[in-house]
């Protein structure tokens, strides 16, 4: 470990000198990429953030250096982004490391872990707690380096054909739910269930599953769920705030001249903060129009929660005996987890509490 | 109104025009800027992201658009770094609109008003819920563009001498508080002090005021209020969230070449994403620290908050019956406070509850 620094820091030594001695170059050289999206089109709020990326960088240097964006499933298959980028497919994707699951658990922390940090909390403990240098060491093995990409904030716990009220009831359930939060149902009986979004519908409409989870009021409307499951349940417990990130490949990334990084680098903040506030601005008003077609807003209940609470937990701890990558990057963040919740009570979750009294 | 917008889609046909002609100039010109702070260099979270914004704006630019960054009261008085950059003594500053209450309380929606918007929903407002273009247009009139710098979350309600339990506790007590807070607070006897932050603690100590509203905890504690007050107030209710922002001369924004101003503006979503991060990141521990200390933690009282509530509630109304510029925000931030609480009500702040007592 430290003889490894050692070498980094020699390196940097290296690139300082190289940087100092000829100077930038004077004409910026044209740079074509290609980015591949985990996500349709129709996700504006989320393929939106890719564009905003694109279309900024491209600004930023007098459009030397373009990026095309393509939906999820155009030129790479939708949960293959991250691959396409460490095969050298594409120099960058966007996507959602939870999607990755299944290669280590510890890619789930770029996006959401169940029961974890809020949208807030996730950027404070990505660019300010540690979790972005955590996450760009892990990243590094798969030859990727990770920008910030947005977040849903909490999302919508979904769409249920009948209710559930205690753990009991989710025994059996056959519930379209993927990664972490599968693996965790799993333990209280549900059959989780992977299905793309677009054949979500007529599963449940024909009773294939009992449930199943998407995004929030503003994607789900959009695919019509309230009319064959009309119970929706809040809160998706696995996702209190999912984040989405960029992957430069690590290769292409070197070969860019310094300004061009900073230039992709800080239009990712941009995407950053414009997608939340996308879903922030348009969640509520769709919500109140599901809530106006009849659609019973539900909430898990404490005994249903606290079970999954202690499945998410168990996992945790068995994920961390065998696998190093995961323990390493858990520990210190259940740390930062409980330090941010701490002084949530205290401030921000006093106010939000009373004024959301106040609106109702 | 109608004749006000023709004429601007008509200045940005030649705008569009002009740029189209003569192409982007192949040398950039070399730029210096001074930005005047509001706040002194020991905030460093707040200080610190007007750096964030010049460094990176040099780093886009080759060196060549260079900003240097100024203290409060360093070239500027802090408070009128408004009115320095409407003068054109510097080009922008970094600074809180409420600041400017004095001129017109419309001011303060740049910032916070009380019982407002969290720190997500402010930037979910200005970015996408229409306030960037309802504050553009009244800042137009003091010949300033403004641009997101930053947020401090919720900040705490003071440090208090004495316990205040009900509203009458109020009455009499001389608090250094200032704008829109004291207007509202002066309706519950309060007495309003305006009061420089280094002249605090010896006001305090002496017991010439009965308490003190500051920022939080990572804030507060250089200051060493809990050793003359010990009484910690929660929640900040005139700051549910308090907004920083860049204030550019519309004069110099207009002479800049295009990929200069995109720098400035999508530099700016970094500072913004970096100083709340920074505040989450460093509040909890500064919080621990001060209950270490012995320093107290109290809850303002419901009866209090429904009282300064219906103080603030009044406060609005009053001003929007006399005032046309804060009625036309006012009447459609309302509007977008209630949706945003009634969906953060439902998933956001259920998880955020339920967290919390898992945290304790």
């Amino acid at each position: 470990m430290q003889r490894r620094d050692f070498i980094k820091s020699a390196a940097a030594g290296v690139a300082a000198g190289a940087i100092a001695a000829p100077a930038i170059a004077q004409s910026n050289p044209t740079i074509n990429w290609r980015l591949a999206s985990s996500f349709p089109k129709s996700l504006d709020t989320i393929f939106g953030a890719a564009e905003i990326l694109a279309k900024r960088v491209s600004q930023l240097t007098q459009g030397k250096f373009n990026i095309r964006t393509f939906p999820g499933g155009e030129i790479v298959p939708a949960l293959q982004v991250l691959d396409a980028v460490q095969a050298g497919t594409v120099e960058i994707g966007h996507s959602a490391s939870y999607y990755y699951f299944g290669k280590d658990p510890t890619f789930a922390f770029d996006t959401a872990i169940p029961f974890g940090l809020t949208s807030r909390q996730q950027t404070a403990w990505m660019e300010q707690g540690g979790g972005k240098q955590l996450l760009r060491d892990f990243f590094r093995e798969y030859g990727v380096i990770n920008l910030l990409g947005g977040n849903t904030g909490c999302q919508m716990g979904g769409w249920f054909r009948r209710e559930v009220n205690t753990p009991k009831d989710l025994s059996g359930l056959k519930m379209r739910v993927g990664g972490f939060a599968g693996r965790v149902m799993q333990r209280l009986g549900v059959v989780p269930q992977q299905i793309a979004g677009g054949d979500i519908y007529p599963a449940l409409e024909k009773g294939t599953i009992d449930a199943a989870e998407w995004i929030g009021p503003y994607d789900d409307e959009k695919l019509g769920f309230n009319r064959v499951a009309p119970n929706y349940y809040s809160p998706g417990w696995w996702e209190a705030g999912a984040q989405l990130s960029f992957y430069v490949s690590a290769k292409d990334w070197d070969k860019l001249p310094k300004d061009y990084q900073a230039a992709l680098e800080v239009a990712s903040y941009e995407a950053h903060v414009t997608m939340q506030a996308m879903y922030d601005a348009r969640n509520p008003t769709a919500l109140a129009r599901l809530l106006k077609e009849g659609v019973k807003l539900r909430y898990f209940s404490k005994t249903i929660l606290d079970a999954c609470y202690k499945a998410a937990h168990e996992v945790f701890d068995e994920e961390s005996q065998k696998n190093p990558h995961f323990k390493k990057i858990f520990e210190p963040w259940q740390r930062f987890q409980r330090d941010q919740n701490q002084w949530s009570m205290v401030a921000e979750n006093q106010i939000q509490t009373y004024l959301i009294g106040k609106s109702r």
